[in-house]
């Protein structure tokens, strides 16, 4: 949705957007589809639904075998008086996009603030440079995605800034001005008033699990629905699925709450596969996550130092920066690697990585390693292809393990 | 050396090549660096070398407590009469490297023949190509880089025919037609004449061994030296580094012979520490590799089919055909994935990916996955992150992953 805002996508068609349109359940696949349908009570004990068709205001009782709830996430409000206002916009679902775009087409921002600087924070930091709209972001931490650490979210702080963003630490919105049309004209904060045009925002999600809960489905200390491998929720014949529910943490064993849409995907899969008699295991996650702010690309899978601290795993870690390939190689330049491992099994627990030329892909690299439990002196012995156009003879990720390897002896 | 006669690289000083000058040896490590000197015999038993000082044609008896050979290896010569000509070029060294480049800019040709599609072969393409010279590639094969299996090969051929080169296949030289001043004018070859303004044979290197052999250490079937896993040649006192010997495939367990820059670096480390005194291993290649030829990336790892098949293994391939990223996001292209598996293990033997976006550095996330040992099952399994700018939903190699475990049951 970010590159739909900023048109930095071939298509300005939302209808495009949609990966499977509601016809093709049926003619595909045989599925009815029941949009504008309302589920409001789920009576687990008789194993039926109450849904309330809204269009026709009726609402009928409709039997089930197996359920999956899959009923997502929404957007986190801040509560902040005014953020109501018609200039206020959060970005979670198409609707949510169609209406930040129509209206930076209609009004013509010149100047937009942003709460918050996770994922949708920084990708709309650089939609709003792309289309020429001076963005300030207001993040209530001291750096963006500070979990990382500094090493990494420093190059994110650089990066905004070095577009034109201005990024205001440790502050935290109070208020909205309202002008004489309830239109939300400066952010008030602890830092400052900040004039603007418009609001972003984005300060994460929270699961949809009211109705879910009501029914005596078990929820995790996130407050997403517990589920099991097989995606099988406390109710033996309510399965669920996507961002409403956590998954394991393969590192830590322990379930988390990762709202993303690759595995919303890959859950569905196994729920699906399950609620119809299958028997496939979701296999959890590493917490494996890229993204790109203007020309920074940044990855980071499993465990960072400040998880692996929470954890309370002994740990050791090491930050280098190398080069994405040969110095006479144009578009070569710096990227900085940072590695976590346990230290007495010397296992890889995590990785970030932030550069511009291949830092996202090399995540990925990790993640495999994560995958097979590698150690340090494993990653060390990696056999990566080189060559020039690609990688330098030894890859950064290489000599990462290499300095890390030397530290822990 | 192909970017850099093609005059993509950044500098045309051919000495800022060198990544470390005689200079650094001496002062940053105290070590002596014998230029222009010649090892003309090794006697093993008395331990020490018989050295030809070149310039000043005066030769000298060095002692060795431990030696390193690292000889490298040399162009392949065929051996076609003629092929000492001045336009007959090879590419190994930097002087070859000069002495193309010195030719293009002095002569300009505005056409080249090549013999042979290798790495070198199709590097140069591209070279040629950028610098506006008409290239052809006569080939013994049918296909480039044929043992990687049509799927992925076709997609070389397309791509050099895309840019203008002409590829032969199946066609071998005989000999060379020359002019007054000895200089070739055409490639007779069995599929027809080719007339040209110089030749470029790239098929392929020979170990540098002959010195070696002669103080009688053991060769593998190669012809490149043998050693073990911590680089000794089968002499105690003898290590040996570099594109002058075999490495242990690490998925077959057996001795090959794959002479490559980064391997070699690597070796290098091992058999100087060893030599040393130390006491570290060489964990041995899995034949990763890729590059880029025009717009086109290709990478592999591991066995492909013809290499499983060779070695008996019972094995299962998959070849499927996805997207490098979301259709919407700018660049998005096809992206080829095959697969090879062991049938009763399920475990993955290697991989081949080509496409246009992030087929290069996506093959090392399976050399980490080669590392780790694992299924086809935990290729499925992988977490890899997912953003619009880098890659689909579902990554192309967990689809690949996903078609192959369903045809392996």
């Amino acid at each position: 949705m970010p590159y739909y805002i900023g048109d930095v996508a071939t298509s300005n068609e939302l209808s495009k957007y949609i990966v499977r349109p509601p016809g093709v359940f049926k003619d595909g696949h045989n599925i009815d589809i029941h949009l504008q349908h309302e589920v409001q009570h789920i009576d687990a004990k008789a194993r039926e639904i109450q849904v309330r068709d809204i269009e026709n205001d009726h609402t009928v009782i409709v039997p089930y075998d197996t359920m999956i709830v899959s009923t997502g996430a929404r957007s986190r409000r801040l509560n902040i008086p005014g953020d109501d206002a018609p200039n206020v916009f959060y970005l979670k679902e198409l609707s949510d996009a169609e209406k930040i775009k129509r209206f930076i087409d209609e009004s013509k921002p010149s100047r937009a603030v942003t709460l918050g600087a996770g994922f949708i924070g920084l990708e709309m930091a650089e939609a709003f440079g792309y289309l020429g709209i001076q963005n300030t972001i207001i993040y209530r931490g001291l750096k963006p995605m500070g979990r990382l650490g500094d090493d990494i979210s420093e190059m994110i702080i650089e990066e905004v800034e070095e577009h034109g963003v201005r990024f205001i630490q440790d502050a935290s919105a109070s208020s909205f001005t309202l002008d004489a049309d309830g239109m939300v004209i400066s952010v008030v904060t602890d830092k400052g008033e900040y004039p603007t045009d418009m609001v972003l925002i984005s300060v994460g999600v929270i699961p949809n699990t009211e109705i879910a809960k009501a029914a005596g489905l078990a929820l995790g200390e996130s407050g997403a629905l517990s589920v099991d491998d097989r995606q099988r929720t406390s109710n033996t014949h309510i399965y669920a699925a996507g961002d409403c529910c956590e998954v394991r943490h393969r590192i830590t064993n322990k379930p988390v709450f990762i709202p993303l849409g690759d595995l919303a995907n890959k859950q569905g899969w196994v729920a699906g596969e399950n609620a119809a008699g299958g028997d496939i295991t979701y296999p959890g996650v590493l917490g494996s996550a890229h993204f790109k702010v203007f020309d920074l690309e940044v990855g980071f899978t499993g465990l960072s130092c400040m998880e692996a601290e929470k954890e309370g795993i002994d740990h050791i870690a090491q930050t280098i920066e190398g080069r994405s390939k040969p110095r006479l190689y144009p578009g070569s330049s710096l990227i900085r690697v940072c590695l976590v491992a346990e230290r007495k099994t010397r296992r890889l627990l995590g990785a970030q990585i932030a550069g511009r030329d291949g830092a996202a892909h090399r995540i990925n690299i990790i993640a495999a390693a994560l995958a097979g439990g590698l150690t340090i002196d494993d990653i060390v012995d990696l056999d990566l292809a080189y060559a020039p156009p690609f990688t330098p003879t030894i890859d950064p990720i290489l000599t990462a393990a290499r300095v890390l390897q030397k530290d822990m002896g």
